[in-house]
């Protein structure tokens, strides 16, 4: 006799997760190791150093140890924001009128809005640990730049986000939101750095761009003592520390004796998809289970779907280290009137591996459809989503209407990784019905992948 | 030997109230009745269904049943964001190195952002099961048309908002929000209503006011076959629907064997105050227990600690029924460098009668100090306090503070109402230094007293 299912599970802290899965100590083929960009040889545990807290750089490397210890500070800074509930849809099953089950997990109840505080907090307990001042960062909608601030005002480290300048302008309140945990932020291409000044010269009134924060957030951890530069998403460790959404997700099913059938996330580096799916995955590869894993990419960026596995650069300017994803060119720039996040040319090599595989599916979808999706799910949910969480939820839908003609029961499981608040100009434009969808021509895409390295391996 | 208290304290939903608590049943002396403004003779219930749903009327009249059915209806809903948790400040507990101990029950996680919601749900079922096609009501920043967005969306009824002008311009993101729940968001004054047509002729180019959108939306309601006008906060079926906050905080505290000394929230119109305090304040009437219960009001707009207790009209028009409240006239206006809400003239009946008891006490703050406060408390606990909530948090400091002092381990709890994600304005303000306070002098005061109506009753 299975038990009632509430409307939302939530762990007591006694069930809450004291490791994060190291998914790499199971996988058969393990993710290629990063390149340093001179020699083409793998990053030693030193040169990582060089660029991440020493902790970091060995949980970077690690392929071996399949559970790795959640420090007592950061588990205690988790009791603050979770365990995020694991919620069954009982009100979208009922619109949809659907035999699917469906649940997702949501990660938008902390003042950050998203899943990514999981990893800026634990980047922030190693900096500090390590005796660092601070952090320089780069963020574009800024998610990530907010997620940070927080973790650093916790451990009262100093906090450098370097915001592209057409957000910074656009998005004021993100910008508050930073301010108010005490980062400085700045608008990026700025005077504070050798490549801002270079690119303000080159290009005056620029709006910048990701790849141009990218750069002076690197130099500038690399020019001051005591800092390091740090990255919200595609990276092996922030896999890593995001697997406590899969963790949490699979014990409260577990508790009430439910197994999915699909498991559905949106994929921009990949970090919410891989730390939501990593336990299933795990379990899948041991044998132990079967599961369906559904990566949802928006159309205008199609790492997975149509981009090539291959090693590549991380960042535009093509100065961090060479990693082997699918990527579609570090040059690659979605379309203008792309609204969400999920911007970036690659995909975590860890997500990479496992989808060359054929251990996990992927399918893209259009903004538009993405927003009507979205609309729909806040007035019967009521959580307003992001329109990064709002791919995965189009994709649950798809699949609990696939069920409703089959009579299938299946259980559906997918992420909300993160709040709407700060995203409501793009859902005024889809009010409006000026929202376009764009998917790239074979030409645009070429274009990327020319500026793909063929390396010698 | 006491239980280790959780970072928050969920209840079960097993465990969730079925019945919201009518504080009035248990009062001594109860709050004065409303007054038909022709007559001044008391409302009747057939007065009130004029204005309100049947059972609304009901509610608002019941002096005798301390208890009153959640419909099932409002329950299930209130599942999908209730619990709201229970948080135990143990990391500002810890900042302020105080041996008090803090809770504050958070009601900001849900896509309104406030408890606005606990009684639009309520309010939109009522006009559904009537049979009504729609309800009219004003906002101004926005959190309680937001609320009534989703509970009509939920429910399929028509929602009319009118939208003080200046902030649907302002605040264009909390405008969208209501339009994705699909509510119609009109800028007041507007061209469809008489009062509205008749201002814009008078005032051309007014930014508005809250006493003309509710002009505007009473009239609509009115003169629209099958609508009802709806408010958020001040009447007693409003305090009713928020008694499941204080309700669920006694259950929390209960299960962990907690009793508190000093409970906190901010008063504009008083219904986060009287939601909050009604079970605690109860126990007080019934001479089971005692509580110290502290309004807090912004220092701009202090109706309980420099108003007159006497009857006034509930609206600026003074078209709407008389209420006996703490009152600083029905034109008075805070300050116009004022952020927050919290700008209500008058105050709760109910709350005003426990007042003039001497059953609870009230403090004014300045803003700049509230939003010290604010910033202290999401640098340490992580949530973004919207300005009207941190009024409680200054105060909940205070009181901690003073414990620092004499050693006492007093238990605090206030209400943490709601998310200052729309409020970032004013946050970027303060964080230029350009907030400023604002007293109103005795002359101010005059002002708004002289509109009070002399009453031979």
């Amino acid at each position: 006799m299975s038990k009632e299912i509430p409307y939302k599970i939530y762990l007591e802290e006694s069930e809450m997760p004291k490791q994060w899965y190291n998914l790499r100590a199971d996988m058969k083929n393990k993710p290629a190791p990063l390149l340093n960009p001179e020699t083409l040889q793998p990053m030693t545990k030193e040169e990582l150093s060089a660029i991440f807290c020493e902790e970091l750089a060995a949980q970077e490397l690690d392929e071996t140890n399949p559970y790795i210890d959640i420090p007592q500070e950061i588990a205690d800074f988790y009791k603050m924001y979770r365990p995020a509930p694991l919620v069954r849809a009982y009100c979208l099953e009922k619109k949809l009128q659907t035999p699917a089950k469906i649940y997702y997990k949501f990660e938008g109840n902390n003042t950050s809005g998203s899943h990514k505080l999981n990893s800026a907090i634990a980047q922030a307990y190693y900096a500090k640990k390590q005796g660092l001042k601070g952090v320089t960062t780069e963020t574009g909608a800024g998610q990530w730049g907010t997620a940070l601030s927080m973790a650093c005002s916790y451990f009262e480290l100093d906090c450098k986000v370097y915001m592209v300048k057409l957000s910074y302008e656009q998005k004021p309140f993100r910008r508050e939101v930073m301010r108010t945990y005490g980062a400085s932020v700045t608008p990026s291409p700025s005077m504070e750095t050798k490549v801002g000044r270079k690119i303000l010269a080159d290009h005056p009134g620029t709006g910048g761009s990701l790849g141009c924060a990218i750069s002076e957030a690197v130099e500038k951890a690399s020019e001051t003592e005591g800092y390091r530069y740090v990255l919200g998403s595609v990276l092996n460790q922030v896999m890593l520390h995001q697997t406590i959404i899969g963790l949490e997700t699979k014990a409260a099913l577990d508790k009430y004796d439910v197994t999915p059938d699909i498991i559905i996330g949106c994929a921009g580096g990949g970090s919410n998809l891989g730390g939501l799916i990593a336990p299933f995955m795990g379990e899948k590869i041991r044998g132990e289970k079967d599961y369906r894993f559904i990566a949802v990419e928006p159309a205008t960026c199609p790492s997975l779907t149509r981009g090539k596995f291959a090693y590549d650069y991380c960042d535009t300017g093509m100065v961090c280290p060479l990693a082997k994803m699918y990527t579609l060119g570090s040059n690659y720039m979605p379309a203008p009137t792309h609204a969400g996040g999920l911007r970036y040319h690659g995909m975590s090599p860890i997500l990479s591996q496992l989808y060359a595989d054929g251990l996990m599916e992927a399918v893209t979808v259009n903004q538009t459809e993405v927003f009507a999706a979205a609309e729909e799910f806040a007035r019967v949910e009521g959580i307003l989503p992001a329109p990064e969480s709002s791919h995965a939820i189009k994709v649950a839908i798809d699949e609990a209407m696939k069920c409703k003609e089959t009579g299938e029961e299946k259980t559906i499981v997918f992420g909300l990784t993160g709040t709407g608040y700060f995203d409501m100009f793009a859902y005024e434009r889809f009010h409006d019905g000026k929202m376009v969808d764009y998917v790239p021509t074979e030409e645009d895409l070429a274009k990327g992948f020319a500026r793909i390295p063929k390396l010698d391996l």
